[in-house]
């Protein structure tokens, strides 16, 4: 009855993996995260959480990443957004942390408005900087999202992305094997995020230089212009108090003269200051 | 002793679809959802949440709602409105979120104040993005709601909305399968939330635009233009504090030089952003 | 021990009905519900729910005569109020929906200072739009008022008011039927807040017309001037700040050139609104 | 161990009465009620509440008594104090609405600073509307604070304030009544607030006149402009704010041309205000 | 293990002195109460309460000294202040409220930047309007502070302030009575706060006096002058965000034409108004 | 499992000292504690106590190190900072406050953008005023920390600190004292936060001279400048809001006429005022 799909991309959704117990079975089943994010007040909403279905360590894996985006993309001023984090179609309750590197990739997605390889399934812990760390069951996952996909069809381009620190547990089953051996599935080993970041959204994270920015086509550069367009929202939300005759809805609005939307014109300014 | 109609059509008021055990057997029964909405600072009250009548899953199904509303609506501005959904005459608890879709179809209602239709049942789940999720006991749902339009008179304009996915759950009663064959009964599988949307309201949803407006005539266009009078409610406020001589009751004032009340203004601008 | 008045009228004031059971036996006392309201930031404070001594159903009902109030009269602005709503001398705690019709009339009395008569007992649920639910125990309510009448001596001005879906409830007791039939106690069934509050507040509850106003000296009239009263005392309390000179208590002060005090004219001013 | 005294006045402290119980017996004590106030945003700390000491029912009566001070004073406009309520040297928890009344009286001296008597004891409960509501044990607590008063030496001038319902509950001890006869202890039973306030207070409560201003002298009128010099404050505080020039410090400061301090000026306008 | 001193003078560091019970025997402890202060909201940080290690009554004695500083301090204006009270080293829950006489003089200590003696154990409680009320265990705490002392060696300084009211319940051993005859230790009954703190601090607390100034050099002087500060820098922030060529860091800024520190000025005109 | 790292430097991060039991047998384990910062409004979270995995003394060992940090440099002004504090990879909950001395300067060096060496482990408590207090367990601390650093590779850096009341508990196992008396593994007793700064970020902590500031290049100065920088972004965003022509997007922008970024000058400036 789970929604699931394997195939092409959505902003805001990442294949997560889980690994569920019956008696002495266990199995890896993918568990859909999806991200929404809007204007607001820097609030981070953990949905699990919120209603009570999520454990103390899923609750600490979130606000780990939230400490690791505010601290890149708000370092030095208020971040002027909110974000929802959803475990879709899960009903009996979550823990963990080994979602936290997946939910990361989805807030960056649905915050960049960058959409999400549904290819490649996610398993990883992820601390305040950054790093990757290990998680439990990695067999189970692995063998579950490949499950999940051969039931779809195997496309030749699905895989999983683990923890680096995770290779030396894997023993999969051989029919995983041969669809690996046969470059039909992949895996793909993950130290530190952007690593993550680029298989899942299909650019580079982006590396700050040394003015503050990053580079053109990065995830960070899109996730820094949207910040940079909340912020401005902000600011044209108080110049419409202060000045009536302005237009009220924060929807684009052509300007005749210069033949230019406001909205292309204040992406132009924050795409240079990027470049610079 | 509840209140139920099958007929006309009003503003924010929903009939959902509820299931109901008594030892071994258990029966559907149409449930009233009602939602109102006015000007505040962005909050949703989940009244059963609110009281403790409502599980951690119906909860999570609203602040997911709120998600999917405030990602399409206020994904670059504050939205200065409030809403209260409610189950009517709901004494004992609810939970599911089977009621989800039906409740952001209830929330979109009282904001557009466009009228629900009440020959119709709905349920579902919805996730973040509006895609329709499967809920349990459709069987039960749809006879329920059978039985109680068949108290009041069918109609033949009376039917069920429910999620695609639940299709090839379907085993209804005999009576039930004769009334759909001979077209007095509908069933109306959905998979996403503006074909709920269209059916209960009478409308299409609409689509947005390239410069981020909705058809004119569409059910977003007139959430849009109330989530409009409400960001202008706040700038009239804020004018009228700064300057002492204008009006301070925020009801229509006649403009005189221009034989046009200054709420039509405002709306035909607004009406005019979305035609764009 | 019991504070309790079957005649005149007090703003803010109602005879509300409890049901009572010792044992087997279960009979029907008056209780007096009471509302103040003055200048606040919206919120209405349940003091039983408040102190734990309120169950969730009766929690429900006072959210929900909430969303009734403030889509009414807050659906495009802020309500700069405060109300308190209590059930005096009730130390054991209160539960059920059947007092919030008239806590809602209450609530409206003492925002609009319109007394309410305390000739009339009052049970009966309200929904989000001023619909009437019907409740339970309506005999043994009725009965109970009744008796707290004849103990005070019946006026022939005395009765209650019930749900309009109960009266098919109705088995009183001979010496009641006995009293109706003489005319000397009434039952009055209504089926919307409006029917009540007429029947309380001893005005029309008001009809808004086309341009959002209510008929002058109808109930909803005086709760909108209120209204407008304290979002114009805001306004005046800015003033104040930005113009050290003006007047800082916020009484009325005589405006000599006018020959009329400053609250006059703004009465007059809102009134004339109410007009249009 | 109990701080008591029954002679004098105190700003801001009361005589509260108690029944204390061990085992069979019960007796009455009392019990020092303390009310502080200063500027703030409305806020009335219950201390006992705060702590979990305090019962529902005694917290539903420092709400009751809240409603009706804002009810009164702050109808129109916003609140700019603080209050806090204590039961000093109690260690093991207060239930029950008795000291409402005292509370309340405490606290109208703490805000107007003027003292409360210390001969008197007081017990009652007070509703929203300031009518004075039955309590229990009425003759332990009397006879409790004969004792103290006996105990500290009877003055001639001692006694208690107890609702006017409960004096149909009196069966006092013999020493008791013969002090009440010799005139040397007095009994005042109590049906509103007002006359509690003038037992307590030593002056009348005040009516409100027409232009809403209360008499000269009356503790209605002392409690106002205190409201009135926190308004002011709050002002004053904005004014500094703009003008760096002005003085921070909110105490008074001489102005040379007038010969009357800016304090002084300040009272003499509230009071023209309240004589209109 | 404790850190203990009981020599020297430290800024908002008081010796409370507790009573430890093994089985059968209690004996007397020293325990350091420390507080800090900075700029702030209003808030009093009650650490123990704060991580539920505090109980009611201790929370309750917290709450009382806070109504205390504010009533003194901020009858008229808002203070913008914090400050955060913790038992160094108090590992498994304090109650009773004998710690908050020391605890108010070390919040006094800490606002106003004053040292307090080490030399002196502190143990009482006080109410909201500084009046020293009694406390148990007044013979261990006394010989638990006496045995600290004797192991660092006795200086002739040492000795505890105690309540008045407990003079009633010394009887001591005999070697501190010896030290006592010998004036090698002292006892110090006191019952008002003011007395406490001349004896904590090393100057007299300060009367009003009729201007509301306290007189130069006192502990209350100080305190007043602190809270100007705050005051001021709240107003110097404002300024600067209204006017950006203004200095950003709040450290003195040496003025060039008077030769006088910015800083020095201000303290200077509140030290002025004080003298009035 | 557990990241480790005993070699080189890294902003925030700390090698916190830890004590695991199974059965009877105990050892010490390194544990790495981790701090972000960035800009808020003043809030500390403690992430193991946001998900209840943190005890009452690890609590309280944090509000205090935050009362130690807002003493020092937010004792006249607020500051617009928010830090983020998790154990990392700690699964089962965290108590003891012996981390604390760890943690406050893993804030030092997130907030002062000055890297920690993960040379040296660390264990220790601090109070209010920064002085270091002792803690339990501190032979299976160093010993595991050793331990660990085997494992790595000894490199003749390494070494823990350790508070000076702990000397005396010493009692390590030989290869341990034999690796100290070869100069391969270094104690470092200290009774100051200060000495912990040094040891940790290879500067000094500075002390404040008597305009306020703190030597160029210490620690201190490095925090104080980056609270000048967050509060200098504050007064940046207000006076965007107030001139719509200002560059939004708080990165450096370059100043064409003065070859010198505005970042720089800021910079310059508080230096400036630091080394008054
Ligand atoms: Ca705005
Ligand atoms: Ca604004
Ligand atoms: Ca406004
Ligand atoms: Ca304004
Ligand atoms: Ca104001
Ligand atoms: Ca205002
Ligand atoms: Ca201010
Ligand atoms: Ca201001
Ligand atoms: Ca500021
Ligand atoms: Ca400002
Ligand atoms: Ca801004
Ligand atoms: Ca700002």
């Amino acid at each position: 009855n789970q929604l699931f799909s394997c195939e092409g991309e959505v902003i805001g959704q990442v294949n997560g993996l889980t690994v569920v117990s019956y008696g002495d079975a266990s199995f890896g089943l993918p568990s859909r995260i999806s991200v929404t994010a809007h204007y607001g007040s820097g609030e981070i909403t953990d949905i699990e959480r919120d209603v009570e279905l999520g454990g103390a360590i899923h609750s600490k894996g979130v606000l780990i990443l939230t400490s690791y985006l505010k601290a890149r993309f708000g370092a030095e001023h208020p971040l002027r957004f909110a974000a929802n984090i959803a475990f879709e179609q899960s009903y009996s309750g979550v823990d963990g942390d080994s979602a936290s590197l997946g939910e990361l990739c989805g807030l960056l997605s649905a915050i960049g408005k960058l959409p999400v390889t549904q290819s490649l399934g996610i398993t990883g812990s992820v601390n305040q900087f950054g790093e990757v760390q290990p998680i439990g069951g990695v067999n189970e996952k692995i063998e579950g999202f490949f499950a999940a996909c051969q039931l779809k069809g195997l496309t030749g381009h699905q895989g999983v992305i683990i923890p680096v620190q995770n290779i030396r547990h894997l023993m999969l089953r051989e029919d995983v094997l041969a669809a690996i051996r046969a470059g039909r599935f992949r895996i793909h080993a993950v130290s530190r995020v952007e690593e993550a970041i680029e298989l899942l959204l299909g650019r580079p994270a982006g590396v700050m230089d040394a003015e503050g920015s990053y580079p053109e086509g990065s995830v960070f550069a899109a996730v820094a212009e949207r910040f940079a367009v909340w912020h401005d929202a902000e600011k044209d939300d108080d110049e419409d108090e202060d000045k009536p005759a302005a237009a009220v809805v924060p929807v684009p609005v052509a300007v005749a003269a210069s033949g230019e939307s406001r909205a292309t014109a204040v992406r132009r300014r924050h795409r240079g200051v990027n470049k610079h």
